[in-house]
């Protein structure tokens, strides 16, 4: 982890809207922030993490999306689509939303039918432990290839959607922009689908 | 398995096409019928399974498609989708191809991107070794669940496509019209994607 | 585990409930119980179920061992291991305290070394969702097969541990003694080993 | 493995070219020499990789078994373990013969319970359709992570098996001596298992 990491992914758009129907499968969530802060400090959280991919006819990789972001200090960070699973909510149900938080609400994800998850980061908030880290939480996320079929546009946090080749993807100086493990993850992510270099 | 079990999965249809480009991957195979009939009793064969299914927005598996055929005998069956991989063809071409073979050419599968099977489904030529049985050969088979989104019409060996829920598909009259394992096979996929019942 | 890291096992806090509820399992962790009931209202928490095996040489499954629990209303239950995820502990080291909590000290689990569970199991507070139920809580359990190969001995809130050929684990009285989609869970993972039946 | 299955290890045909040939561990099975040839142009066979590895109490690897071997042109190779699976035996079977074959009798491998591969590699004769090559045929080979806890001592073709730590193993020293892609099957297995880097 490069010192002088300050960047929190999604921090506001993860908050609770309350403004959601609990019906809808995206419940508003019950904490207020000081709440939500203090369970922060006591307990790890549930989140999801989403490698938006394009696929080929045969399901295979030829393109990762990674969201471009400048931190507060200034620096260019690239991410993955990730965020927290709510009160309420099933795993897939918050795998849909974010993606369409981030990418916007045409993306048209593949969410795909299995929950097993081709890995779990344990975001820990001290480093070293695993290879994840969050200075925020202990976060434990369930990843997932996320094959996007649609018109899919950055929104709010995000100043640009970048498509890369897994091999580009997977390169130093992509990796040299991630940030909390998410590198990692996203290597993990091609080693999965068969397209590690 | 039920004794008078005389039921061959797409024997024909399985046959090398010598007319396919091999740079299509869609290799001719090399074997006559004779030459494969050999290599069937001396190697297990590699095959692919797929369980064709209908998804909602959030992934989750509304319909699973069964194949109605009737076997020489007059018995009605349901069978997956099944067949053999080719010399030089990948998995995940090897998949679209049976899937288009059975479903038709606007099916429009979406192949996994990952070659990790949620199963795989060792047919042996013996009963009772593992839950899987062909009398003609040894295959293994990685199985797949595979959404489709296109319009499926059943093709030359099938008399009808049958959408069914998880639960029907689970249910015991079924399981029942379902030969060589491929009943409990389903239920892997059915158990694999959250939807065993 | 890091190092420094002190955790309290509040046995006794694990089983408030005694009556129908498969998952009492969690420790207080750094939230008093006021605290984790508060939290248990507003945020889905992080759990590990195990399904605790017996293999042979060749990794097949032999026989799955249940813990014989009796509710406070006298009715004989057969559970799971399970239990919650705590603040700054891994998915791995979780298990193993909680395979080794309700399995004693020696039953030498082989915690698998991929942290890719079979599935996950979302237990909701509301019956109907998923196939997991807890009246308690929002959890989202990692389900993973643990062979066990030392002397296993049901602790403290288990009046026995019974070993079972899968074929029995998935028999309609065994699966009439599991509570809160804990039979679904057990078949699921015995899906995945290939030993449904 | 059934009674009655009298397949001979016929070891010195296993390595016939012991150039860079990783997978060289083909027993003969029920063809001949020549008939292999053969249906080693017309059919994919169906292969096992493991990846032999020592964890801690927790599951979590801590090193990586690679053989050593020297080419007949005097390079010092390193490769996972890898061989066919013949007619009649299941998986499992076939994972524990070749572990035993290039480990030693002792090596006391832990076969993973459930069937589902980390990934499945595909061997082409033709280099740059898959990361995997092998110039003698079409291999699809389903590949495993195995702890082992017993003695472990190369066999006959080997001439050492070098425990490393999965940061060496990733590293670029180690890869550049792995060939047919079995460095990159390795870096899959280590993301599989929390531990690329």
């Amino acid at each position: 982890m490069p010192s002088g990491y300050n960047y929190t992914v999604t921090d506001t758009a993860d908050f609770p809207h309350p403004e959601f129907d609990p019906k809808d499968s995206q419940p508003a969530g019950w904490l207020d922030e000081q709440e939500l802060a203090a369970a922060r400090g006591s307990l790890p959280l549930v989140y999801v993490d989403a490698v938006p991919v394009r696929v080929d006819d045969s399901g295979d990789v030829i393109a990762v999306g990674l969201l471009l972001r400048v931190s507060r200090e200034g620096v260019m960070t690239r991410a993955l689509v990730s965020g927290r699973v709510m009160y309420h909510e099933r795993l897939r149900d918050a795998l849909l939303r974010h993606i369409e938080k981030d990418l916007g609400p045409v993306a048209l994800p593949q969410i795909p039918p299995s929950p097993q998850p081709f890995t779990v980061a344990e975001y820990f908030p001290t480093p070293g432990i695993t290879p994840y880290y969050d200075r925020r939480q202990h976060a434990v996320s369930m990843a997932y290839v996320v094959p996007v079929t649609g018109d899919c546009q950055p929104q709010q946090h995000s100043l640009d959607l970048a498509w890369l080749t897994p091999e580009q993807a997977c390169s130093e100086s992509v990796q040299a922009e991630m940030y909390g493990g998410q590198g990692v993850l996203l290597r993990q992510a091609m080693a999965h689908v068969g397209r590690l270099s």
